[in-house]
């Protein structure tokens, strides 16, 4: 196992005083319970949006905790869940009084510990409402799943529910905000190469120097199929083609879209796939309105990439256009 | 050899491609020759800066391509230089009657076609200035380099270069303020993993599982010394001391620190060092007045980081916090 680390068991704390070094004026990081919230929170009156999940998905989430995306984000071991402490502490350091949003990836120990967090903060009388995202076309159910993986669709949703939030939507509001974004979004992913997960010292999976996974999840849970290396274009066309195939992307309709590397993916390939991918979209008569080319959601140095497509409108747009400032998303 | 390609013959033209749908209110992509311009160029009156090099370092340097950084960028085929006739289009598709600048890293090739441009477009009326970023502390001679090598300083200087010329500064103040910018930073670099060139097909250096390379070009070429595999603090140690020694950083400096990602590194590992790298800092009273964190300049998918500190004063802060709207670095 080669990485940058000094001991598997405090990567994450070392990488979250990193970050508070990095980005002290937009963030603060606690420790024990650690999440990481935006340093001028509570911003009283307005809807606090709080999300999390393990860690080894950098940026996601902490990196988007910032003015116009998220209050707070907690982030559990390596590709483990947080626990409730951390997400109840963090509900209590942001709410402004207008209630908390969760945004919650669909893994049965994320479900699970948001929800249980939220019965925490009814007692603690914060009013909370979540979302669960569930947007991977791959598979029905996976390893740590019941129903389909959330995968980057969430991304997105932070991006949208904190922009709602930011301008004093409700709660209620965003959280049907949350809901319908997650509703138009879909994604698929695949992998050329597994990652070790630091505790562990070992690939999670084992793939051939051929071979490539097609609708791998992003802790290296199996996806659809197993097979033999293809060239960019024809892997572009296989996850783009599924993902149209689910949601009636229709002609005349307007998507932002996200080619996103798994961590360990050179920009130059994301942008091949790209290039595919608007060619596709091209041709269904699909205007690619918007998109994020890099790395989002990551599974630690997995090669791979995944493509996320999210059908908007005049208000998504508005809402995807408003100022952000987080330190891996910012306009 | 695992990659999201077509055929390496195609990979930087697709990947181009790519960048011309993703980004056409930043850029405009020219092929035959190839080269990368602002949308918007020229900007009458305004100093053009120009950089380039081989492909493969993406979002180096088509990434700093938008108002406040490049108005163009030429893209060699992989780790390798451009050629004087991209150069030479390039700046005239961009000169605003005000002169180029010509960004060079000091590789033998790229330098050597750069001076050939120079004296093409001295030809065809066009002023250029060049400068040199020479900063690489880890070897004086190289595969590909008489001196020192050129890495992370031409990103801080691409930046620093465009806001000045943005403002309306004059040719002969922005090339003097490129030589100083190069005077005042330092960089050096390590791989634990190699990379493969994709016409090539095999990794360009053999390295064992338990061993690291200090000191690697971003071509992979040899660096100091081959050691056994240490901590990641250890690891910025080295990398940091090594910095620190050759230009006297005193107590009281201020400094932008880049903490680079060669390609196939973690965000979450960059955090890592960061955080050991702003100890080291505060440890010689040196502040950290501005950080990058990410992947700028990289070799493939190679697994490994770079550290870059550059010496400010306030007219350089000044300079980076102006704005600046590229595909990789905006704000």
């Amino acid at each position: 196992m080669k990485k940058l680390i000094n001991a598997p068991e405090h990567a994450v704390e070392e990488a979250l005083a990193g970050m508070q070094c990095a980005h002290s004026h937009l963030l603060r990081v606690h420790f024990n319970p650690n999440f990481v919230a935006r340093c001028d929170a509570p911003q009283p009156g307005k809807v606090a949006i709080i999300s999390g999940g393990g860690s080894g998905h950098e940026p996601m989430h902490a990196g988007f905790v910032g003015a116009g995306m998220l209050d707070a984000a907690c982030p559990g071991a390596f590709f483990t869940s947080p626990t409730p402490d951390q997400m109840v502490e963090a509900a209590k350091t942001v709410h402004g009084g207008a209630g908390v949003l969760f945004i919650v990836k669909n893994y049965t120990g994320d479900v699970m510990n948001f929800e249980i967090a939220a019965e925490f903060c009814a007692v603690e009388g914060i009013e909370v409402e979540h979302i669960v995202v569930n947007d991977d076309v791959a598979v029905q159910d996976s390893s740590f799943t019941a129903g389909r993986r959330g995968v980057g669709t969430a991304v997105l949703a932070e991006k949208l529910c904190g922009a709602a939030a930011e301008e004093g939507q409700s709660l209620a509001q965003i959280a049907e905000l949350g809901r319908a974004v997650n509703g138009r979004g879909r994604s698929m992913g695949m992998a050329l190469t597994s990652c070790i997960v630091p505790a562990v010292g070992r690939p999670t999976f084992a793939i051939g120097e051929a071979e490539m996974e097609i609708g791998v999840g992003i802790h290296g849970e199996p996806g659809r199929r197993r097979m033999s290396l293809r060239t960019a274009d024809e892997i572009t066309d296989i996850l783009a083609e599924t993902i149209f195939d689910d949601l009636p992307f229709r002609s005349g309709s307007r998507v932002i879209a996200m080619v996103n590397g798994m961590g360990g993916t050179p920009l130059v390939e994301l942008y091949i796939v790209y290039r595919r991918l608007a060619e596709l979209c091209d041709a269904r008569g699909i205007t690619i309105a918007r998109n994020l080319i890099g790395n989002y959601i990551t599974s630690l140095e997995m090669a791979g990439c995944s493509i996320t497509l999210l059908d908007v409108d005049d208000e998504l747009l508005r809402l995807w256009d408003a100022p952000v400032r987080t330190a891996a998303i910012h306009w």
